[in-house]
């Protein structure tokens, strides 16, 4: 087969110039090139490959970019990305000024709306349709590509239940692949899974009762059917809903036979789909393992421990618990708002519940954060990974806001340790019992202790809530760090010979501070330097503004952080060379003041 | 008929020992009891009034406090409240240091879990009963009573998709009015009204679905059916789900013919119903009504303006707009995520959105604020109504945070108004066309302006962002103040003669902040004190402390606010005082600043 019908498509009108005969041949293509591509330069895999066919088809029989179609949740939208204008770029993705691993507006006409979150794409659609609506434009399409685990989420349950009353152009396709990036829960889930088999009568449909146009299940893997489909509701008014059945990985064995690992793999080889171990001899653990084996450590011990994520048993290592303790660890899906709350009703109960949500995520649970747990003063437990820069995900999913929008909240506790060893503490510390609700937040990414798990690992030491530390004394700057940005300023310092001008802090408490150290070096140091992993705006450092401001000191303070912008993709360093936070610019930044 | 019944129930113990042919009376003396002291101490009417017969039932055939009772939305939970030892201390609800008018954990171990805002009840719920199964407690029942406008949100939808897979003895039951604090919206209940009606087969049946046990709809207001109905299910283990149909505003007749009225209708006639009118002669207007009349008026001359509201068409005042031009006002229900993410669809398609949410509702879609608006940069212009001390909601609907959590977020512009005059400008000069997105937060209850209308409404003036102005000059200390609260330092002052020393600057903007300005006075003033409607930690006063702390000013700042603890219920004033940020304090601590 030669490969030349991708190469001549660079947009979708050069897709609709072909017979629909050659789309088979453009699928293979279009799956051959993502494995080509993904196998070297690393990414989300598997959503896309099963989607090849549904993409071909939806930008051959619809009129993109006129018709406006959004990806939900965006890691399935690289045969899209590939098909309108970025196949040349596709090297680049994920990469620091490369493209977007998710859709992005700002990068393609053909981008609808960014979805980096998932189950937005049904609200985001609607509204996109009823502006047409209102424009007058009663023609084009509003299409909603939204998988399982997306649209179980109660965000797309409320986009479908406001698009039911409406008579608006928006086709919500459903892409069953009875998975996210771990498999999919819930009875809504039972409930497709039921339809599939034949077992729910269609008349019992759920979707009809939201007075939706429901069509479906289809084979979204045949890709004659779903064009078929499409052209059948092209011509079909008001909301509509396609159920999709399509196979995660589709066309690379492997990835269709272990669908959690092939989410994203890695590098992999093209041909036989092994993936290609990387080596982790004598690395440090990953912050999110180091969270998975401890917490299954204590619940062992200790019968009150809870586990909940929401969809994220593997990214959070709260598998290692699920497996072991199955009836006391929770996935409850794509469900944050649920899963905070349910865990203040266990927390009610005397339960010690490990709420363990990606920072970027418990942004969908802000206000159950405030006011069924705070509020309560409930000791839940809230385990924030991936806070802070977290790397090639980019805009969407950085954890930079946390310690912001949870700093203003009563009684909460903020904790970030600067090592796998104070995670663990701060970890066993929290489910002896504290008065009040705890947001421990920890990076994407390893530590930097190779023999933690060896040497560490079930040594726990009781941490004193809001205490800091001396790492390194000095006679003229104090720099404060919070969390495991403390170890730049570490390196920083050792790599120019550890000055004896500069002192170094670790405060992993954000709230409560500790005023009692505080108070010592406001008086001892004229200048005062902060760091964080996070917003300079509202961040650690402007606790530390708010301290010295009640207390009536004039020190010169600086604080450093993730600027006033959204940071995009790139490797967690080269974000950090952004926002002036890495080893070299720290270096530079002391040298300066040394030579003062 | 005498009222012995009632005042002879102190818990729920002693309602247990009535026979049940007596529960019709009870009802009745509970219902008179709610009516009395609601006609004269004001509340939430037409919620309690309507579940009088489920809230006996409920404590007469369960085991309360044993088993576990949830009210979601808590303002049904008066007669609740009545039954479980506080009818004495009923006549104080909703006052300073009274009894709060939400369920409260530390007010009764009655009240399972505090309830302010909606939705919540099914996940805290399901936390109780799965701890139960946890710790061998197969007996207990665990029950959520939820409005059929709550159960219409996302989380509700994401507890009963948890729920239908676990074997929770969870009771779930939709209390279905057709109702929430506006009539109800949505194609669920559409569906809930099919059903009432017998038009959908019971085999078509949703909640079934999700793998709940169904049974309704039964008449919620006959005592005998609803408690004949309950102790069947009693017995039943699992997840159960019980459809009741009620009539809010149950027994008054015009609390029941006109129900957005009488959810809150103020004092009011106990005998002939009558809302006792209160003189609104020559009083400043309803800020919520400058949004409403201001967005009409402006959407009748620019068609790209769409205004969105989550079950808030009475409470914001988009009614206006809604009954002016329906098609461009939306009611999209209990959805605060979905509605900030149409907003954003719409705002792609060029429409310029006014999404007005109460700032403590803005909580609930904090990540769509972020993720789909933000990040996009889309000028979507959210309207937080109630925003800072609400009064006598309390401690849930303050909306304190708000600046705290949007300071932080990149693009977004942060206004809030001194005045009715300045509301409407920044309505004006937002739907001209900005840059980015805009909050404008602004309070609850009256402006300043008592000819507002009549002298102001539609001469609109567009304001500069970024802006400060003088309110008054002064020569040693400078007075910042943003929003509303900055009429409090005006009293002060006046009353103070308006001293030389003390000057005062309007600064509306948090952000963009106003630096030319600022570092005018910060070279002319030694001390600077902020003041503002919302937390100190991480507020307006931060984002001076992070001005000065970024161009090196040592000058003293004293941040006056909300302090770091939730605020109860009480009167605005009352509340101010707490705070200390009320004109009387206010007036005192210039003084002493004066005397120095």
């Amino acid at each position: 087969m030669l490969k030349n019908l991708l190469s001549n498509i660079q947009t979708p009108t050069d897709l609709r110039l072909l017979d629909e005969a050659q789309l088979p041949q453009l699928a293979q293509e279009l799956r051959d090139f993502i494995i080509d591509i993904v196998s070297v330069k690393e990414g989300h895999l598997g959503a896309s490959l099963g989607v090849v066919e549904l993409t071909i088809a939806l930008h051959y029989v619809f009129n993109t970019p006129e018709d406006l179609l959004i990806w939900d949740v965006g890691h399935q939208a690289y045969g899209h990305k590939i098909l309108t204008g970025r196949r040349e770029n596709f090297h680049t993705n994920r990469q620091l000024n490369g493209i977007s691993g998710f859709p992005k507006r700002s990068e393609s006409e053909y981008d609808a709306f960014g979805v980096g979150h998932s189950s937005t794409s049904i609200s985001a659609a609607l509204g996109m349709a009823l502006a047409s609506n209102l424009k007058g434009d009663f023609e084009k399409q509003h299409i909603a590509v939204i998988g399982d685990a997306s649209i179980a989420s109660g965000m797309a349950f409320e986009g479908l239940n406001h698009a039911g009353v409406t008579n608006a152009n928006l086709l919500v396709i459903l892409n069953d692949n009875a998975i996210g990036i771990d498999p999919s829960v819930g009875a809504l889930k039972n409930y497709l899974t039921a339809v599939k088999e034949g077992k729910n009568p269609k008349q019992n449909n759920m979707i009809k009762s939201l007075n939706f146009n429901y069509s479906g299940p289809i084979d979204g893997n045949d890709i004659f059917a779903v064009t078929k489909e499409l052209k059948r509701l092209q011509k079909i008014k008001g909301p509509k809903f396609l159920h999709v059945i399509t196979i995660k990985g589709k066309g690379l064995q492997q990835a269709e036979e272990n669908q959690v690992q092939y989410h994203a793999p890695g590098k992999f080889d093209r041909i036989t789909g092994d993936i290609i171990p990387k080596s982790e001899e004598n690395l440090p653990p990953k912050y999110q393992d180091v969270f998975g084996l401890t917490i299954l450590d204590l619940a062992q011990k200790n019968q009150k421990i809870v586990g909940i994520t929401p969809a994220m048993p593997t990214g959070s290592s709260l598998k290692f618990m699920m497996e072991a303790l199955p009836e006391r660890a929770f996935d409850v899906g794509i469900a944050e708002q649920h899963a905070v709350t349910l865990a203040a009703g266990m927390a009610t109960q005397g339960m010690m519940v490990f709420c363990n949500i990606y920072s970027t995520f418990l942004q969908r649970a802000y206000d159950q954060v405030i006011h069924d747990v705070a509020l309560q003063n409930l000791p839940v437990i809230f385990c924030l990974d991936r806070a802070g820069l977290v790397g090639e995900d980019g805009a969407t999913h950085h954890g930079v806001f946390d310690i912001a929008y949870l700093r203003c909240i009563p009684n909460l506790i903020i904790y970030a340790p600067t090592n796998e060893i104070a995670l663990q503490n701060i970890f066993y510390t929290a489910q002896l019992g504290l008065e009040h609700p705890i947001a421990i937040r920890y990076p994407r990414g390893r530590g930097i202790i190779k023999n933690w798990k060896e040497n560490h690992f079930g040594q726990y030491q009781k941490i004193e809530i809001g205490k800091a530390y001396t790492i390194k004394e000095g006679s003229e700057i104090a720099v404060l760090s919070n969390g495991t940005i403390g170890n730049n300023v570490n390196l920083a310092l050792n790599e120019l010979g550890n000055p004896e001008a500069i002192a170094h802090y670790d405060f992993p408490f954000v709230k409560p501070l500790d005023e009692n150290t505080l108070h010592q070096l406001f008086k001892k140091f004229k200048f005062i330097i902060t760091i964080e992993d996070g917003t300079i705006i509202g961040g650690f450092g402007s606790a530390i503004l708010e301290f010295a401001a009640q207390n009536n000191y004039n020190n010169n303070i600086k604080t450093l952080g993730i600027p006033d912008k959204f940071i995009e993709q790139g490797t967690i360093n080269e974000l950090q060379q952004c926002c002036e936070i890495d080893v070299k610019t720290l270096k530079s930044l002391f040298l300066s003041y040394i030579n003062k």
